[in-house]
Parts: structure tokens; C-alpha cells; sequence
């Protein structure tokens, strides 16, 4: 494996990593898994996409992978290139239409996962992520995005606050979700170009950026309860606003 | 330690424990962490409950977790107590006004923890947790629910489909979450009285269990992913509905 390639493993995630980015797809290893319903169905899809699929033993496996928490499958895969800091602008530019997900520091990689997972299924134009204080797309996040990864316009940027002046400017109206916010999104009516920002889990967003927001907005939720996972969070503020867009 | 108590790991968990649940909690134990912040943070609230806090070294809190993802923080807590299966019925019936939380075989003790924290967030009269192929509640389950286990009727029962039953004999319209689903939760209204339901990550609902359901509602997504993650679909569902009971 060369540095240009990343393992991914999971029956799942090999699942609809080959449904849907097979092109991406290098070679699927296989250990001698009990599930053989689970094995006949990753042969067959490598069949359908003309992926090699090779059979090897569990040591084996366990050494290309480094890990035993495989399932017994493991890809090969090109890695994702992001775009570089110059070509961002440029790029947003052509993309954007109407939602932009704002990721502030994200840490957890399964949180990151899941909202990039998020991100795909409500159809979301960008996701802009701080390059230095966040998660890097490492095989958790890949896990747990299911591939997701693979098919959303991603920006890794060194400035935040910049790139949220370049959306305004662009007629984005900027939300950030924030647990003291002052509107409520039960009673929100979005904007039909809207740029979600959120933060980590245990800080929230970085002051700088949310004093660059159009607005704060909260999840109403019990008073037994400080917040809601981060990745549920975010998962219900893209509901809404794609539930918004849509009727 | 004796059985009728458990750990709890973390800051965050921690810090919520206390905050929301402080007459369960025995004991708090810190190792020296290096975030003087969060060690007056804890010590301050353990002050202001008349909370048993002690320094040890880091060894022993290794030793006591049985891990080292502590974070530097452990609490002995009094574990909860769930109803028998023969008290359920006469439980339910006195606690069941609006909304009821099914959760069908969720494996992922991150998942299961997540729902909880979203039943807990979005004011769930009750939780129903088939025993037998779901996570027991480890301490996974109550660090990702960040303590909401201890402020949710949570009932663990053997049929699934008796309960459901009972709820319908009570006015409740039972609504499963199906990616196959005839609905679209985008355009649903739901019932004053609602029980979801929810199945596994892998296979969803089980088969008699999602016949005994009234109605089959899906979020609709891209079709360039197959589905959410689990616990962010069931966050998403029990918003809708938390929302729409409120206006």
C-alpha cells in the first residue's frame, strides 16, 4: 500500500463503499469469516464491479489492517484529495447552492463520521472543516461516514472565519447551533441558502466563528439534560433545513 | 465494589451525573489529571452535593476501571433498578401519557447510550428494550447516554410484541422507523399518543415486531447512501415528534 491509499474495513461500510464509490476501490480482502451470507454478498458485489477479491487467512488479515476489529473484510482504497487552500474559493463557487455544513473542531471520529454520513443523506452542496483543530479522515471516520466521505465536496481550511465571510459575501446566510442560542429551531423558518456551523462536543463553536454567525440557534430539550450528542445534534438541524428546502 | 453498584468513567458523564443525578452517585475518584480546570469543576460540584471525592494516583484508578479511558475521572454509583417484567403493565400504565421510545435489538452500546441521552432530551414518558438481543447497560451505554439512564423509565421486557400490544389496547399509535417505509416522516402528522420504534443497525426491525406496527414511516435521504446511523435517525424521529406534540 502506498501513501496515495487507506484501508477501510467492516462488512458495512465495504458494503456500500462498493455500491456506491466502487470506481474508488482497489482490492477487497476477505478472512474466513462465519457470516457466509455476509461473504457471498461482498464476492458477488466485487463480481458486479469487477473488483478484485482475494481470500486470506485471519493472521493475515490482522496484519494489513493492524487491528482485529475488521469483521473479517478489509478494502484497499484510493484516498479521497481534498482541495488545496487556493483552489477553495474557486471550487465553492461552483458548488454551492443552498447548504453548507460548517464542522468547528470536531474531534471524535465517530462523530465526525456520522455527520459527514448526515451531510450525504440531506444532500448537502460542502462541508468546510478547520484544518488544525479537527479530526483527520482517518479509517474511524471513514467507518463511520460509510463512505460518505467519497461522494461529498469536503474543504479542509486553515481559516474558518474566512472561509464564513467568503459564503456571506456569496448571499449565505450563516447558523450557528449553539445550546445558548437565542432563536429556537422549532420555530425557525431557514434561509434557502443557509451554511450550519457546530462545534465540539465538549466546548462548542470557537467564539471567533460564532461571533461571525448570522444567528444562534438552539434544539429546545429537557432541563434533565445539558445536550445532545453532537452527531444527533447536527443530524437534526440538516433535517430540518433539507425538510425546509424540499416543501 | 459490591453488585448493586457501578462504574462511570469520564469528565463529561461525570459532570452530568452530578449535575442531574447526584443522590445515586457513592463516590468520586480523580487521578491527577492535567486539567486543573476540570478537576475544581468536579471537586466544586461534589462540594456543593456533599459528594465523597478522592485524589488517588493514576495507577489505582487504572486498577479500579479496569481501563485507562478515563479520562482521569471514575464514579461509584448505586446502579439503576429496572421493573420486573411482572410490574410493567401497571409501570407503563401510570407513566405513559405521550410519547414512548421501542428499541428493537440495538447492539452498539454507543447507539444505545445516544438514544437515550435523545429520549431523556426530547421528554420520553418510557423506554422499551427487548432483554434478550439488546446491550445490557454497561458502562458504555451510561457514558454515552451521559447519565440520561438514571432519569428514564426504562423497562427491559421479553416480548417486544406483548408490550406493543398493550400500548395499542392504550390509545397509542405504534410507528416504525423503516428505510422501506410506505410514509415519509417529511409530511407526517403524528398521533398525541405515539410509540416509535426502532430496529438495528444491521437488519432493522424484526419481522413480527415491525407487523405489529400501525404504520412504516422513512426519513427520506439521497439515494447515494443507504442509511443514517442509527442513533442520528432515531434523534431525528424523536424531534419530529417532540416538535409537533409542542405546537
Amino acid at each position: 500500500m502506498n501513501t496515495q491509499t487507506q484501508l477501510v474495513s467492516g462488512f458495512h461500510s465495504i458494503k456500500e463503499l462498493i455500491k456506491y464509490s466502487y470506481s474508488l476501490v482497489i482490492k477487497i480482502y476477505i478472512s474466513n469469516v462465519r457470516n457466509d451470507k455476509r461473504v457471498s454478498e461482498i464476492t458477488k458485489l466485487c463480481q458486479k464491479y469487477k473488483i478484485i477479491c482475494e481470500l486470506v487467512d485471519p493472521i493475515t488479515l490482522n496484519n494489513i489492517s493492524g487491528h482485529n476489529n475488521h469483521q473479517g473484510f478489509i478494502a484497499e482504497i484510493n484516498s479521497p484529495v481534498f482541495p488545496s487552500e487556493k483552489e477553495i474559493d474557486s471550487k465553492l463557487k461552483d458548488l454551492i447552492t443552498s447548504r453548507v455544513l460548517i464542522l468547528d473542531s470536531i474531534q471524535d471520529p465517530r462523530n465526525l463520521g456520522a455527520c459527514l454520513r448526515s451531510a450525504l443523506a440531506f444532500e448537502f452542496d460542502a462541508v468546510i472543516i478547520n484544518k488544525d483543530g479537527s479530526a483527520p479522515v482517518n479509517e474511524y471516520v471513514f467507518k463511520t461516514s460509510v463512505g460518505a466521505i467519497l461522494n461529498l465536496n469536503i474543504f479542509y481550511v486553515t481559516n474558518l472565519t474566512r472561509t464564513i465571510t467568503y459564503l456571506k459575501k456569496n448571499g449565505f446566510w450563516v447558523i450557528g447551533l449553539d445550546g445558548k442560542g437565542d432563536g429556537s429551531i422549532f420555530s425557525e423558518k431557514f434561509s434557502s441558502k443557509t451554511a450550519l456551523v457546530l462545534g465540539s462536543e465538549g466546548s462548542g463553536i470557537r467564539k471567533l466563528v460564532k461571533e461571525n454567525c448570522d444567528n444562534l440557534l438552539k434544539i429546545p430539550i429537557s432541563n434533565k439534560i445539558e445536550s445532545l450528542n453532537i452527531s444527533v445534534a447536527a443530524g437534526i438541524v440538516m433535517y430540518e433545513l433539507r425538510k425546509q428546502h424540499i416543501n
